[in-house]
């Protein structure tokens, strides 16, 4: 095995695509985050990593409130693009056919098949360029067709893998049943 | 479109699936965490969120430091058998072909195409049962084959996808070119 040390950066793969939303000049814009996670279940929390100077970033911060958006394979062309144009200079606020849960100000987006919205909860600066936002989450939203016993569907809510630098891709087949394949495994 | 309401919680997809490293009474140990995220790049930095009673978890907190290896669909087995097995009841030191960086006590995993080792910069109580770490990325190791134009390439990687109960799954095919097929995009 040939280890190569490369620049060291931030590489937990599979990376999620996800756009988060808010309001910013009381209008909803959008950006496209592949730096975020889930953090626990109870209270339900997850985290954000947005540009410090970014638009979208003025709006979480003033509102305290935002949206964590799922976008399917469908949606690839407009994640990209929210990803690639500035709030300050596209009105992102017909993109989507937006709606609105128990928070003001965190508009979310219709044809995702699942959303969160959350009021933040911490914002830590790390010395970077990214405001890391953790946020709580009030309440979850999934669209009827992407649920299986009540549950979110990974298959059927079809998200979109960014590759951490050039491409987007989308998940492929169940490999094996998790809590129970490693119990065929033994310690040689 | 009709949206479901569901019990809030974290559903951030698709979720990775990693092998946290860390030392305890001298010994590597190791544990399977989805709950996981990129944070930024400069200084380079990754959130994990253990359970506070986990046995990998004291040993980060004495330590400050732990590595997060990047286990492929090949080593699925192990994978789940390290996430349902606790360090305190099994020797998990003998598992995994160990290798070690810059840090101390932050074994990390021959087999796993990529690792990265850390230091603690922060350790996050958000009020439940998890204990949210920040880690500093000091150094990222990558196997030979799994690079392209001295980059870490997904494909090459072929990480393992986390269903958020039940599942692994695989990484599927290229749906897009980022940064570009946004460009197409017209607000109608």
């Amino acid at each position: 095995m040939v280890k190569n040390k490369i620049r060291p950066s931030a590489y937990v793969y599979p990376m999620p695509t996800t756009i988060v939303g808010t309001t910013v000049k009381g209008k909803p814009t959008f950006v496209t985050i592949s730096f975020c996670g889930n953090l626990q279940y109870k209270p339900p929390m997850l985290v954000i990593s947005c540009g410090k100077h970014h638009y979208t970033t003025e709006g979480i911060k003033e509102n305290q409130t935002f949206s964590v958006n799922i976008p399917s394979t469908k949606m690839v062309k407009v994640t990209d693009f929210i990803g690639i144009t500035s709030g300050r200079t596209t009105d992102k606020s017909q993109v989507f056919d937006v709606f609105y849960g128990e928070l003001e100000n965190a508009p979310m987006i219709s044809e995702a098949p699942l959303n969160q919205e959350c009021k933040v909860v911490k914002i830590i600066d790390l010395g970077g360029h990214n405001d890391i936002i953790i946020g709580e989450i009030v309440q979850t939203y999934v669209n009827e067709e992407c649920l299986t016993n009540r549950k979110p569907d990974i298959e059927k809510i079809d998200p979109i893998i960014f590759s951490g630098y050039s491409h987007y891709l989308k998940i492929g087949e169940v490999i094996a049943e998790a809590y129970k394949i490693g119990k065929e495994y033994k310690i040689e």
